[in-house]
């Protein structure tokens, strides 16, 4: 086990997204299993909170299975955009083809 | 914006481990562009510490992408294996065929 890192200091994991078959299903199943709280749902996708994270529930031909980081450094990754809560960011990939979403820190 | 929930009333996602096709590549990748310490690295798989989750990278033909909860509970989903740095957690799949790690809380 590793100390916890002081807080501002490292880039946070805002959220993932995970591709599922059919998101109610996906919803009752995770809420059933784990102490979530379902923060937006409709027929392709969801989003639940975790104590530390969010897990997205997508449907892969309508939202591609994604990462999400915060970084104070966003802009510098592309052109951000803002998005319908306010948040801001930009889309890159990994070496291995990933999706990576840069969200701005602040 | 959701306010923070109180702490312990949600489980927590411990990691998450997704495919690369090369973990030196990959380190590097994530390191140059995010802060992140690396807790562990060999030639199979690597592991990155973020402010409140980890991220696991990992080659596929040697370890699956999966995501890891704790919960209190973990002991009810299967047999829990204790594993080198002490932790236990049984595999379980979700409805859509994830590879779902549930590691005890304490």
């Amino acid at each position: 086990m590793t100390p916890d890192p002081v807080p501002g200091t490292l880039d946070r994991i805002d959220h993932v997204a995970i591709a599922v078959r059919d998101i109610a299903e996906a919803v009752a199943w995770y809420t059933k299993n784990f102490r979530c709280t379902i923060t937006y749902q409709d027929a392709t996708w969801a989003f639940l909170e975790f104590e530390n994270t969010m897990l997205a529930l997508v449907i892969p031909e309508q939202h591609p299975p994604h990462f999400a980081f915060t970084s104070p450094d966003a802009a510098a990754f592309g052109p951000l955009k803002t998005h319908r809560d306010g948040t801001r960011s930009t889309y890159v990939r990994d070496p291995a083809g990933n999706s990576v979403e840069i969200m701005a820190a602040d």
